[in-house]
């Protein structure tokens, strides 16, 4: 096996080799296979946005079958999505990309400044799926930060025991936080931190920000002189944030925006050390050509075939 | 078997047989037998709103047996009710025809803007009894949505693992909402939407207005010119929302109404293709012999033997 | 054995022979064997409102032995507490009588309007104890009504495999209703229907007063010329709302009051078509003798022997 | 429904719905519906005399999904088969007709006077393959018959609880018995009682001879003078030793034979008041235009349609 | 994916997504990704026959770590071994190729005509160890066949459950049996058909010789003149008697051979219709080099790359 493969697999002295076995599908799948970095599509956004937000763009993301397809045309390393998206079209596609089961998803049928998503699958759906991982959301900074704290502890304890891989989405957001803060780079490299502590095998947070939201970090920021102008030079605190390289983090796309401005921000992530990019609405919502020529955009800079 | 039952069967590929037993039960019964469509009756009404809102209008409903007899003699497809109704009569109407057991109920003595049902029977219920069903209902929008998320999370895994079919009544309410916005469009699809994604195997929803209750989901059914005019185009885009069409989509009749609006909105429902109405009190509060002929005239709009 | 016991062990074709015999143990024991009527003795007060308040009135009734010795001396069809007062009798008084064991109490020394009782026994207790069923009391109408309701359904489910019959109190009281509500007719009947769907095979309630306290049901009751002007209308209509009278209802005899209005209310139930009376301070608050005829008289007229 | 059907349904009261509906089942599907009588496809010779033997005189039985079909299109009752049989058409014919799962199976490459066959299958995978029956062999007279009425009392048990029917194949063999014993009428009759002591809801044993095995038994039937000169008063005999025809017999075909002869058996059967017939190798061994024709004759002999 | 590979996957209509996803992941790997072929290396000897036996004609073989080398360098599609090998190794080779975790195995420091190998693996520790499959050998024909038909029975069940294939060995040895009668075409034939009701996916027999083992079959593979002359028509026999070839068997090398004479019995098992083989000892007691060379050559034939 591929020696960068291998490295990243020795980080996780403490796990069992069925977790480290679907570490290992994860990236030796796909147009990454090999590379140690991870383009992945994630599709929750039926679930956490509403269906026609997410797929009156380009219908064709009405069909959970369209999903797998786009995933597996791409040569993701990875498919992300709800229990009912998956049951949908896991016996159809079995065994053609690894499946990552969100075991927790958030309507926004109810607002509120505190997300707290509901738990919706099991540790034994992911096995009778076919799952390589779990995914989970976290959300530090909401008031319900704990009770997600706790989900993940015993949900993580269970998928490891198993031989699952752990996916922690790490997303500050709630009353503890300013709007802008939720990107800040203090925030961000926080929340890795998090997700690396309560034992993610894989972390995805967003892109931070040069803000900086907390003071009682600030003073730090300054007096260490931690390089955060660049993209990439935060995407590299962040990195280093996640166990000093030695944690899986991979990066979030956002909202649909500009192709160019989504591979600028992919080239920042390369070079900042990033694992990858975690990419939804920017894939699914473009008409299918357009997308697998984008997501192979994507790949060819994280593959170093392009500057 | 007929071809369009095993086309709908083909959907639940991570269904174990007994499950697809279930399903086909549900569409080999009754009037619509074999056709793909769907009437249900049920009474969960005096549970929901008392015994003389549900019963009075028509006293022979107060008895247990009466509903069993109508769904029978109208040739519904299945009938659904709470623990207390099925127990009262699975007996004596044993293998007469498919049974639903829905799992939770609300009362109306305690009021409150965020609805909560409680949890009022279980999987092992349903096997005693005979059932080919779990029924659950989810309000999104309620303050409460995640505990009931949590809830037919857990139910639906165990009665899959057991060869029981899950059907989700999805009716958001709550402090998330405004009154016009239980019905908005945007919210119903996305009700269903959620209700796939949590794993249902058939999915009951109100009939929607043309009403956009989410500024969000506004901007895109404006953008993308989604076809929400008439009640035949709203349905076509609910049953788009519920996995493009590859879940089971019902219609609830809501509140008693005149029968000529209520055969208008049936052949919406048929002409947008969805897949069936469940019909409670415009059916047992009517006298029987008018409830089986318009049952009848509501089949035979579904059976596409009338216009 | 007798017609009349036959036809109500009829209305539970979904219970198995061990909840039959039960009932009909209930049904077959003390002066009213084989009426299908019963008289219960209930002694739960010295746990919900403090053995002085209880038994200062007669002090024999500190003695636990005591109620037995009354229940049996009066023909009573059963006797009902919670477990301390039935593990201090159960083995001497074996076998002469059948018991019901409370499972869920509460207390008076705190508070609050909404009344949310303790789990203060087991299934299993009840069986060791040779009792014939359990009971237990919801709240309609409290905020912590779910949590009841999800207690007897737990419950219930075990002890019906079990061979226990199961008796629900239903007695709305909470925040969601005025103080006169909790004995309004629409109320009380709407309790009963709730007691019936959650699976009971006796519902107690109180007789209702004239008063209808929810709108939408006012409206019904109006159009629908429902008759709630006397008692014995009241307690038909409530009758009619356990299931079409296919449930076993007894009603409370409430607060210690006047014979003469005890037996006029007796009277009425009798005409209304109620199973009977369950009657707790009215019978241990006398002394014996007077108990003993008392109980005799509300005996007779349950039998027919008197107008 | 067919007021046949009701009264076989109404010798089983300690029964719950569940499994009072899947004997429903068992009576409502196929040429026979309704009239209480069974014809019933078994196919567990592949594993209980090897393939070649089984299926090489009709090479098409070698693939499992002939057998679904053949029973289909024959208008069988049920399809009986082990584990695997099952596993491999379940999905593909879910809800076409009833299954017995059998639960346990013998080989014959091992020897031995006194069988006693493995468990080969759980409750558990009866509900997962939509299952309404699980299927069990007892061999009274083995050295071994106590292990096999303790494994069958506990799957019974379990069955029962979740709403599964129980048929149980009742054979005599092992060294308590002679050759000519195993079909002994007083030995036949004996296996069909300890069936039904067993808790069997449908027994099946083998068509009786004249001969009579044990010397006490001997007595008793010159004494009382049984009639059992023809097959049919035998059958009557064994229909009476099933709780005087409270518990549904059927009787196996046996070894391939003689058309005609399998007729003459199955008239006998029907006059002497049997449920029917469990016809395994005479089926599936002949090509299957004459397999549909030979159980079509059967079925018209128990439907009444011809002498 | 490959059409052979979704063909195949179709038979295994009851399995989840799981199960699929991982008899998949065997047909994706190695040389013969996507033939529907299979070669396995399987080293369980040193447990069988002791280590001396099995590893001194190749020293390199003591060390776990050789025969996940030799497996990955060859090409195979999964490697098979006990506890011990596997714990060994799969944290190491984590991902390189699928593993099958044999759950018992029997030593030879105990005699005896009937063999009933030790359980020495659970689910939960293929789970843990990342394995594709559970394997797990039957004897039929031993005395203690019921005992192994048990554990597989419960053990198959869990696996299934939690989305792993089951691989059986299924070796006819016992005192049921002559020693020529193991290897004879009826008993092998019996011994597919066995495994494949016990419900396995992947079934290992051993070639047959043209022997007739029992008498009983003997009339029948004369009468109906099953051709087994050749071993390719043996192949075939055993083929259909494994549900008509819709279950994957595949053939063990047995003792160590000449090369040419094993390239033979490939060839055969090829042109038969067999999936593949399973090759030991003929694998890893030769030089590495050699090694390759051989199993090279074995799935060239297999692939139709060679006559």
């Amino acid at each position: 096996m591929n020696e960068r493969v291998r490295e990243i697999l020795s980080w996780y002295g403490s796990d069992n080799p069925g977790v480290l076995t679907n570490l290992a599908r994860l990236m030796n799948t796909g147009r990454l296979a090999g590379t140690g970095r991870f383009v992945i599509l994630p599709v929750d956004q039926g679930f956490e946005h509403g269906p026609a937000r997410s797929f009156a763009p380009n219908p064709a993301g009405y069909d959970p079958r369209y999903h797998f397809e786009l995933a597996i045309a791409a040569g993701c390393n990875a498919y992300a999505a709800p229990l009912g998206f998956l049951e949908a079209g896991a016996a159809e596609f079995a065994g053609e990309l690894p499946l990552i089961l969100k075991l927790n998803n958030s309507d926004s049928l109810y607002g509120g400044t505190d997300p707290c998503p509901a738990v919706t699958g099991s540790v034994g759906d992911a096995l009778r799926l076919g799952c390589s991982a779990i995914g989970f959301t976290i959300y530090p900074a909401s008031v319900a930060r704990n009770e997600m704290y706790g989900q993940i502890r015993a949900l993580a304890e269970e998928a490891k025991r198993k031989g699952l891989a752990v996916v922690v989405w790490s997303y500050p957001r709630g009353s503890g936080l300013s709007k802008e803060g939720e990107t800040a780079i203090d925030v961000v490299a926080y929340a890795a931190q998090i997700a690396c502590q309560l034992g993610a095998h894989v972390v995805k947070v967003k892109p931070p920000t040069a803000h900086i939201e907390q003071s009682a970090a600030k003073k730090i920021y300054e007096k260490e002189r931690i390089p955060i102008a660049t993209l990439a030079e935060r995407v590299r605190h962040v990195v280093q944030s996640a166990f000093n390289g030695r944690r899986i983090v991979i990066f979030s796309g956002g909202e649909a925006k500009e192709t160019s401005a989504i591979l600028d921000e992919v080239r920042a992530i390369r070079d900042g050390g990033g694992f990858g990019s975690i990419i939804g609405r920017n894939s699914f919502q473009r008409p299918k050509e357009q997308a697998l020529e984008f997501l192979g955009q994507v790949m060819d800079i994280y593959a170093g075939k392009v500057k």
